[in-house]
Parts: C-alpha cells; sequence; structure tokens
C-alpha cells in the first residue's frame, strides 16, 4: 500500500507541470543568468518569466520581487535588513510587533533584534489562534516602525487578519502624515517615521488571497516548497520605497538586494507553482479540501473519546486538522501512524525532535500535558477520500492501545 | 551547429549522473529532512549521504559541513558570523585581511566590516595574479583575526598560495600560544586570540586538491554549480571550535548555524558533484583540459597579433584563458562571438554590464585600456578539440573586423 501523506503544512511533493518546467534549466539551459551570451539570455528569460507571474500572484511590479533561498531567509531579510537599514538613519530607540505564535523565523530574529536594543512587543491570540486585533492596537507606539504578523498559523491553521491590520497600520501612517503637514512648516522637524507591515504568508499562499495592494503589506515572505514546487527558493516582496539593506553581499544581484549567482531552476519552478495557483484552482482546491478534513475531523471526533480539536474550522485554513488525544504523547501516536504509512506531524517539522510544548499552543491557552498530546494533519490538493477513510479506521486502536500503556489516563 | 559554451567560470552544465541522482527526491522522496516520518527519513538519508561525501572531499568531519544556498551565502557567512561572534567577546579593534582579486562576494562584506570600525589590510598580487607572500606576512598584525583568500582567482585563474598561507598562520599561532604557556599565570591574562584562516574555493574545487587539513584552513566555500552540480546549493566546511554565530535565524537547521528547510535534491546534488570529482578524474580531466588550453592560446597568438595573455598558465588552473585584444572592446568580441554560437566571457558574470575596468586586472597591474580589451574563455571538462579549433577559426576575422572599427587602433 502506498504510505499516506498527511503533512502538507513541512513540505509539499512537487507538483510534475513545475518539475517539467525545470526541467530545462538543468540541461540545456544551464547558463549563469548574469551572463550577457545566449546561454545567460535563455537563463534570465526563464527568470523573467517567473518573476512577472510571482509580481502577478502578488499585484505587485515584479522589481517588488527578490528571490532568496527559501522562507526562512526572506524573513529574516525583511526583519533585519530593514531594521540594519533604518537604525544608520534614525538615532532613536525603534519598536517592533509581532505576534506570539510566529514561526521562529521571525521569533529569532525578533529576540536576537530585541538583544541588540530594539524595543519588542508580542501580541496576544485568543482560544483560536488568532491575534487579538484590539490588542494589537494598543501596542503601537510612536516610534513603532514594522510589524510583522503571519498569515496563517502553520500549526493549527489560524488566519490572521493581516488585511485589518494593514487597514490600521495605512490609516495612522496617513493621520501622521496629515498631522504633520498641519503643522507649521518651521515647527515641522522630520517627516514623520512610517510604519511598515511584512507578513510571513508562507502557509496561507495555497490557500488565500495574496493580493498585496489588498492585503496593505509592504514585506511578504513565501516559500515555493509548500506550494508544490522546489525546496530552496522562496521570494520576498519588497514594496518599493520600502527601507532595506541587503544582508547577502556581493554581485548585486536582485537590484542589489541579494546577490548570489541566481538559482534559475528553482525559480522557474517557483513561478510555476505560483502560475499553477489561479483564482479557480484556489477555490476548487479549498472546497474539496475543506469537505476532507470535516470527514475526518468528524471520524476522529466520533470514533476517539477525549479528542481535542485545536484547529477552529471555521478561522482556519482548509488543510488543517490539529488534534490532541487526551493521554497520549503526540510524538508517539506519529511513530505509530508511520509504522501504519501514515504520515503526520506533531506541530513544526523545524522543532520536531524538541521536548518543548508548542509555543503557539501555549499561547492560544492550551495547557502544557494536552499540547503534548498533539497530532497535526495537512491535507493537500492530492489527498483523497481513500486516503481520510484509512486514517479514521486506523487511528482509533492506535490511540486505543497507546492509552493502555498510560497509567495517569483513565477512561 | 551546436552552440560552444566556453564560460566554465561562470557556471557549468550540470553533469547528468548528478540531476539523476536528484531526481527521486523531486517526487517520491520529497519530504521535509526535519520531519519524524518515513517521508523525512527518507530526505534525510540524502542529506546524511551528500554530507558524508562533501565531508571525505574536504577531510573533515560530517558536523564541520554547513550547507548553504550557494558561495555567495557562504562566503558571507564565514565573514560576518565569524565577526559578529568575536565583536560580542572581544572589546579591542578586531583586524581581517583580504586579497585585492576576491571576488565581489568577499570584497563586499569586508567593505562593510570596515564601514563598522574593523581594521581591514589588502594584500597586492603580482603581474600574474599571485599574492606577493611576503608582503602578506608583513601585514599581520597582533589583533588579526581573520585571513580570507580565495584559491583561484575567477578571471585569470591564478592560483593562491592558500597552502603557505594556512602554514603561516599555523606556525604564529602556535608561537602565540607557546609564548602565552612561557608567560607567569598571574602575568598571563587571557588566551591570546587565535588567527583564523577562510578560503573561496568556489573556483578551485574542480582542479585542486581541497584537503582541507592539507591546506591548513579553517573555513572553505564552495558552490555545486561550478563543479556541475545544481545552482542556489553549496557548503561552507566551519573547522569545530571556529567561532561563528548564525546569520540566517529560525528552527535550528545545520547545527543551529544556518536554519530554513534544506534543499534535498539540491544537496544530494552537491554531493554527487563532489563525488565525481575523485583524484583520478581530477587528474586526467586537468591533463585533458590542459593540452586543449595550450592549443587554444597557441592558436589565437600566432592568428592574431597584438595579443596579451593575462593568464600566467605555471601559476593557474587549466581551465583559463584570459586574453586582451588591443584595441577592441572586450564586450564587441565576446557579441560578436555569441553571433557565432560561441560563448565567453569579459570577465566575472557576476558584474557583467558594468563599465568599471576589473579590479582584478587592474591589481596585477595591467592598463585600464588593456583591461576594457579582455575576453576570458574558461574550458570544462566536456571542452571537445573541435570546440577549440572552431574558436581559433571564428575569432581572427572577428578581431581583424572589430579593430577597423577603431580609428585610434594602428596596426
Amino acid at each position: 500500500m502506498k504510505n499516506i501523506y498527511f503533512d502538507h503544512s513541512a513540505t509539499t511533493p512537487m507538483d510534475s507541470k513545475v518539475l517539467d518546467e525545470m526541467m530545462p534549466y538543468f540541461s540545456d539551459k544551464f547558463g549563469n543568468a548574469s551572463s550577457i551570451h545566449t546561454f545567460g539570455q535563455d537563463a534570465i528569460k526563464g527568470v523573467d518569466i517567473a518573476r512577472d507571474r510571482v509580481a502577478n500572484f502578488l499585484n505587485c511590479s515584479s522589481e517588488e520581487i527578490v528571490f532568496t533561498s527559501g522562507a526562512t531567509e526572506s524573513n529574516n531579510l525583511a526583519l533585519r535588513g530593514f531594521i540594519n537599514f533604518l537604525q544608520k538613519k534614525n538615532k532613536g530607540k525603534l519598536h517592533i510587533i509581532t505576534s506570539l505564535i510566529e514561526h521562529d523565523a521571525i521569533l529569532e530574529p525578533f529576540a536576537n533584534l530585541e538583544k541588540e536594543g530594539i524595543e519588542v512587543s508580542y501580541v496576544m491570540v485568543n482560544s483560536n489562534g488568532v491575534i487579538d486585533i484590539d490588542r494589537f492596537e494598543k501596542l503601537i507606539q510612536d516610534n513603532t516602525v514594522l510589524v510583522s504578523l503571519m498569515y496563517v498559523n502553520s500549526e493549527v491553521g489560524s488566519i490572521q487578519p493581516v488585511r485589518e491590520v494593514g487597514k490600521i497600520i495605512k490609516k495612522i501612517n496617513e493621520r501622521k502624515e496629515r498631522d504633520w503637514k498641519k503643522m507649521r512648516t518651521k515647527d515641522r522637524g522630520g517627516r514623520p517615521q512610517k510604519m511598515y507591515f511584512h507578513t510571513d504568508a508562507t502557509q496561507g499562499v495555497n490557500f488565500l488571497n495574496c493580493d498585496t495592494k489588498y492585503l496593505h503589506v509592504d514585506m511578504f515572505s513565501m516559500s515555493a516548497h509548500k506550494i508544490y514546487g522546489p525546496k530552496g527558493v522562496g521570494a520576498l516582496f519588497i514594496k518599493k520605497d520600502t527601507p532595506m539593506e541587503a544582508i547577502q553581499l556581493g554581485g548585486h544581484h536582485e537590484n542589489n538586494q541579494r546577490s548570489g549567482t541566481l538559482n534559475v531552476a528553482g525559480i522557474v519552478g517557483l513561478g510555476k507553482a505560483v502560475d499553477l495557483l489561479d483564482e479557480k484552482n484556489i477555490k476548487e482546491n479549498n472546497e474539496k479540501i475543506s469537505k476532507l478534513r470535516d470527514m475526518l475531523v468528524d471520524g476522529i471526533e466520533k470514533n476517539i473519546p477525549d479528542t481535542v480539536l485545536n484547529t477552529d474550522r471555521e478561522s482556519s485554513t482548509p488543510s488543517h486538522a490539529h488534534f490532541s488525544f487526551l493521554g497520549v504523547e503526540g510524538e508517539s501516536s506519529l511513530i505509530s501512524l508511520d509504522m501504519e504509512g501514515i504520515a503526520v506531524s506533531t506541530g513544526s517539522a523545524c522543532a520536531s525532535g524538541s521536548l518543548k510544548a508548542s509555543h503557539v499552543l501555549l499561547a492560544m491557552g492550551i495547557k502544557k500535558e494536552i499540547a503534548h498530546n498533539s497530532i497535526r494533519f495537512t491535507l493537500g490538493k492530492n489527498t483523497t477520500k481513500e486516503e481520510i477513510l484509512r486514517a479514521i479506521e486506523v487511528l482509533p486502536p492506535i490511540i486505543e492501545k497507546l492509552r493502555k500503556f498510560n497509567p495517569i489516563y483513565k477512561k
């Protein structure tokens, strides 16, 4: 029997159409995209098409796209590159905001910036794993220069109110500018510092509207391998005039914002992966996956007592079904399922092997013991009804058996 | 007629054996290498094999290999990550040394570090494009913490005395340590600061001994796409106990030294590319290419008057033949050759489009006008005699014609 994959949030199988489009760039069109000759021209043509596709998908200009090695690099560039630039101009203390449920690729740069003297605030989330807009607004200070907020949480799938946050930031920036213009020229001083908005959209791209103008974002991180493209390539949208200093130097590629020989085949793959995400495909896919998730959740809840569903279906992408099976370590369930040929996760693949309870679940107010009981199913565009039925069949006896090993668990 | 590629220093066509080895990791074995389940295990197995191959090639431990997105990232990490770490411990001014002929991926981080207050020295080269060891030794100061020197220059192909430099650094470190041990305990103060040695070996890997113990290097940057592997992946050897702070944060991959989902297929490709570089293959390839280069140089010099060969064959890798054809802009020659289906370069692909004369040629004492006349042929393992003969046939009339357009050039 073929192994079943329920871990699409960790990575996705590459779409064969993506690979087909990449193949020529491994062989005939192998040139360096910076070379002037025909081999170079063939390569840059592929990159240009990909750049246009990504720009089209994000509704921005192709000059606003910087290709990177993945979302982690995009996030690090968005935070560190932005702050490095601003720190050289601003003498005062800078303040930045993020949420308690971000990926480590946001939280760690934030922690590092805090160590270096940047003021940092973390916005709380409610029990559904969605940030609290009112609390967010109260965190904004006069010296707030950057807000970074994920589009979709990777663990539970909760969708964050990115557009609403974008609108709030825009309004405040406009008010600041208006007030400044009202002042008499001699009293004005320098133009007020704008607040900028970054979203780590890695987990949202498959499912949600990624129009950067609609979302009112200044920076937008994405990764190819989460959307049926290759690993090792991603992009960062950087809106024109956003402060930015390159981190990776040498060679002046990507408008001087990210040096290094372009990963042509990878970029072509990212372009194709985005191209497959048209509105119709997204809608159909969302509907299909949503139904399968409902089937999974209903089947599990019906057949396994003491199940907690940590994903709120109303406020999440259709991909996620994040459970806690009381009294059973998530890792034990994972391993038992894997022995039956079913791949799930305990949360984030990046932090797997760690004994710490998920910071996301704790922020949602879930107790540590229950957080340790968690298993994440993430469905993808190729997930089938048969696979769901198999999971519903296989999981209940596994949980029952594992609970028998736990002397503390009482039915 | 098939286009002829003489730009192997910019990038190389991927070896079909490399692609074959990568293919399963695009489809069946698509898992995230951090995942615990079978899909993840399949992925990490591929990465482990690649890591062992690279470690074997560099004669180091596999824990000393950090996979990156390419040599540019490796270089940036080696310089910035090292200095960031040291600056947090050392209060005094740090001094670092590099050469005048490095790639921009070294020179730009150096320039940035200098702006931030690090003391920087640049070692001169002789007319063959090889650094002057005596001058290098004189640049070493008590506060020198890092030397970064390329293995092979990308433009003219000159091999740098990396092993000699490594030995000098080792000797000085040993002497410092000995002197310190001789001091009475109460007079000693802190242990003396070691000097570390990094080499950007990107252009040397195809041709030279890359045993990091033989070379006495602490860090070693390499790229897959220069050795018939894929673009978008590289490695940095970081010898155990070398000061290092990650730049790309989040997820704790690569021993906490470089976060981000592993580019499994790319890493597998790098591993295979290195695996193909066994001692026998390198030797045979060097002999073959060397003969072809001699044929090219002799043919060109015989058939084109006023030719300057900027590559010193004695002190360079067999790949390079870097010419100046007096009175003819390099870019004009390049474009004319491209129209005949022959791809060459004016120097570094990364800086192409720039009107500045090559900093490498200027450092070698070549006049600006002559530097502008330059064309680089770089041969590869698939270069054939027929291709060389074709170049010798096509180029002389091109140069003759272009010279006619130049009123200043007199025969």
